[in-house]
């Protein structure tokens, strides 16, 4: 799903998605119960219709933005207590009201409030976070009544297998139509982030849906369908894509550096995207230097229109048996780059972890 | 015609400038050739075909920018010397130069070397401007050798009508195909714009293109078509539109105000840009709210296509014969904004002046 979090996919409109081949976004709730209002968006005819785009939405419920460090104040078992990263006024989120909030945003799937913290955090608190999660699933359930909008449950448990299982037990006895597996990619590594996913995912119901959020990266979404996910959202195509990296077949490119100047063949050679088939490497080189706003669009363009065709092309690998296959010519042509993104994130996690707890 | 002057009408692409209605887009050659080279474009096929734009080109000599007190460093009979504004380096633009550097761009319309100064420059000053001007464009009619090029004349004279007459005079006698009217818009009066575009537009011959430089904004638009003017190029409407000031048929609209917050109808009702016809303000406001790149391209349909129906209408009164009905209906709807853009501009151009004196 690529992300609209303030309802637009940075520097992409409806028709760039449509072409793209996006079939779902996600937006999410704490920005936009911030700004512009849950109202505005519900008088505009809900998330949808406010920003153009004829195809399915979700939302996240906006807890993992409202426990990130700037914004938390203070959880209580009624919510959350947060304070905007737009004025500084204080706010709460409670289960009930980020239900109302989605209600009002009007998204077809919608998100319940849960307890996000660093994969790395104790047991203990991750434990408190597992039983607090599934209290607070309860209550979203119960709060939920829009026949049009679906509500997913969220699996919490960091990285210890018995609490995984203690919060998919929980999750699933709630009965949703959809599960989502929450609180990895928060600095833990790669494998410890496959593992976990690949043991939730086999607790879940085989037959509803597997959402892996805040994942991934082309080589987590291989390694995470081939462990049993449907579906994922990440920032990292369209953030990278506006520094200038882009995905190829063999990893990435860093197409404003100098190397890209005098390319006049497309970023991707066989690219089925809007730039690749329109514009030379150096052109796009050439927008990204003079700092013009094109290269953030062409650039996300070429992106996400990679992370959709590879979900594509693993679909129909699946549908046709060769999956395997798939993933191990995948592998042998693609080399991740440094993980730089994960590190600041973990760093980040790390620090905000550290300060809760000395609050 | 829509300014790309690095190769790009900001925040659109070639289908955005096509769907507006775009017939020809102008670029410049004092950036193109300080990045990404003439060399690079060249290579790529040309302006057109390196931006990914299948239509007619224009490109202006960058006589304008490099005679702006940043980049200026000497002028001699010979040509300009200039400091690049992104190294640093130092480089000199002959009229020969220019003519050169405009064939391996491959514009289909390309513009001689002129000497710009402030229209409030002193009459000593402006008469030197307009000989060397004319002896410069000698030089470029020589050098322009290309037979699928079209070089048009440029006429200075500041706002002496005695000066534009010695200037016309003498530019075409040289047998232009095209012929522009230089050194207006540049600090002067609206009504010293006007009276002087009209004068020298009279001295042109009728049955070819008169291009009034740096023109305009839509009251200029109008008032200069009714004083034989007809081709403009002009930064404003993308420029304003990036800062969230919409043309609308009754002035501007500054749709990242409060004001906007909640509008469910379009910019302006009627307009048939995608932005109207797709978005309701109270996105167009949030998008701008929120800093979403998309804000500046759904903004710059809107202008650009304002401008460009205001000339298509402009063109249908004419053939019509009720161009006086339309410019007076224009009017009793259309309040122009204060003049910000232009005082700063005059003071900009002021101070460089001064400068240049000095030095």
């Amino acid at each position: 799903m690529p992300v609209a979090t303030q309802g637009s996919v940075k520097a992409l409109d409806p028709n760039d998605l449509k072409a793209i081949g996006a079939t779902i976004v996600l937006a999410n709730t704490y920005h936009l119960y911030l700004r512009p209002g849950v109202d505005i968006v519900k008088n505009l005819g809900g998330l949808a219709s406010f920003m153009g785009w004829d195809g399915p939405t979700l939302t996240d419920s906006g807890g993992f933005q409202v426990f990130s460090l700037e914004h938390l104040r203070k959880i209580t078992e009624q919510g959350a207590l947060f304070k905007s990263h737009i004025d500084g006024s204080l706010h709460e989120f409670t289960p009930e009201a980020t239900i109302a909030h989605q209600e009002g945003l009007g998204a077809d799937i919608i998100m319940p409030l849960d307890v996000c913290v660093s994969s790395d955090a104790d047991r203990a608190t991750i434990e408190e976070t597992v039983e607090r999660t599934s209290r607070w699933a309860a209550r979203c359930r119960q709060a939920h009544s829009g026949a049009d909008q679906v509500l997913f449950g969220i699996v919490q448990g960091g990285l210890f297998p018995d609490l995984r299982t203690q919060s998919s037990d929980a999750i699933t006895a709630l009965d949703f139509p959809g599960y989502a597996i929450g609180g990895l990619s928060l600095g833990e590594s790669k494998d410890e982030t496959y593992d976990t996913a690949e043991l939730t995912a086999k607790m879940l119901p085989v037959e509803r849906p597997r959402y892996l959020m805040g994942v991934g990266s082309p080589e987590d979404l291989v390694e995470c369908v081939a462990r049993g996910i449907d579906m994922f959202d990440c920032v990292l195509p369209t953030r990278i894509a506006r520094n200038g990296a882009l995905f190829v077949k063999s990893g990435r490119v860093n197409v404003d550096k100098a190397p890209y100047r005098a390319g006049d063949g497309p970023v991707e050679a066989g690219c089925d995207c809007y730039t690749c088939l329109n514009f030379s490497t150096a052109y796009v080189h050439h927008l990204f230097r003079a700092k013009e706003i094109l290269a953030y669009r062409l650039a996300t363009i070429h992106n996400v229109r990679f992370v959709l065709r590879l979900m594509e092309e693993m679909r129909s690998a699946i549908a046709s048996g060769s999956f395997e296959a798939y993933r191990r010519e995948f592998h042998a042509n693609f080399t991740p780059p440094d993980q730089e993104t994960r590190h600041t994130q973990r760093r980040k996690w790390l620090e905000a972890q550290r300060r809760l707890r000395d609050r």
